[in-house]
């Protein structure tokens, strides 16, 4: 059991009839890749051919910030407006699209944009999957 | 000038056609909402009435986070993605929205709910705004 | 191995000498600990006491921005400033140290302040570890 | 008055003695400050010179991550914790004094990182200021 998972079993109210296993996924996979996403631009940073990634980099950045938010919206229950997390959520998934997307063009050179192109797909399957079941 | 306006007026290349005024604007209202938000929470917080206070505590901190992220998105140009933005902005003004009319339910009683929902009013329509603009 | 072991892998350049795993070992707490105190600020605020617990809160949201922050440092390389990191790693230590002792006398009654404290414990652990190797 | 000295003002405790003036202008420039880093992080990437500035990118990005949650820890003063805020601060002035020092290297080729320069400097010595009264 991961402590996302275990902050949401002790939550002490209801927690609104969400699947917790699924909102767990997409607390998690926002976590990861706002790390991955990071690391990556931090990563094409130091690439010789910089001039070449200043787009995904930008992007990276844009998502880094996008899945943190989201994370720490979806990490609270209390006063819940699906409004908020919604829309939280809507603008992850466009940045994880977008930063996949953008990665994948230079996985093949870029080994890290390879690693953060699947923690940005994974993310963003994550926040489809939740916002589907809200 | 403001230094959000000094920074949009000596970027290198072409901000895109966006006019620079309604970003700037944008980004200050913003920056302006999500210190509101986080000393609103804390205001709140140290209320003795804090128990009935719990939902526009929460509200203020997503408000905060998702400021905070769309001001950050507006303030980078380079490689722009108006999918990400767009996203980004539109769940900053929902949450402005949620908040503020949150914070005005408690306007009368607590004066820091009435200058939080103030700034998130106008950071609400800021974003209005820019979305038209874009 | 974890996203964060995969990203300092595929980093372009010399990681300048820290060891790989205190430093992935460090970056995960950190990231941990944020989610945890998040949540744990907001089931803090669902509590019917809550009205005890705002000094608990407070210690939850600063421990939750600062451990983000740090996570983020250290996940860059480029151009590496020791004194950034050290400062950094430094107050989310402090951090995670007065959010552990706090979280702690209420783990007992609250469940969320048990994981909670636990996580910070690890990441106040994983700071010193890093500190004492860089 | 700004929206962060309405704030101060409203907190319905004591504030614990500390000068409001110095508190808010200590707020407030972190604030700017790291607006002005994310942007010039920004407007670096865009310079066709990029590969030279990556050290300043990257402590750009530093600064504004630790401005923001100096910012937000300021913001608050529910169980107030000296050891937290003073290792928020110094992290603070010490991204900001680094962050100074770098763009002043580039601020007679790039306006953006003088305007981004005098804003550090400014928020490097706010801290300063607060430092000496807690």
């Amino acid at each position: 059991m991961t402590v996302t998972q275990d902050m949401l079993r002790t939550y002490p109210k209801d927690l609104g009839g969400v699947n917790q296993e699924i909102l767990a996924r997409c607390i998690d996979a926002c976590i990861e890749c706002a790390q991955a996403c990071t690391a990556c631009a931090d990563a094409c940073l130091s690439e010789d051919m910089v001039a070449e990634l200043t787009k995904c980099i930008r992007t990276n950045l844009d998502c880094a910030d996008l899945c943190d938010a989201a994370g720490r919206v979806l990490s609270r229950h209390t006063g819940y407006d699906v409004n908020i997390t919604r829309a939280a959520v809507e603008a992850c998934r466009a940045a994880c699209k977008a930063c996949a997307d953008e990665c994948e063009r230079h996985a093949d050179m870029h080994e890290h944009c390879r690693v953060c192109a699947e923690a940005c797909r994974r993310c963003e399957q994550a926040c489809d999957e939740l916002l589907r079941a809200i």
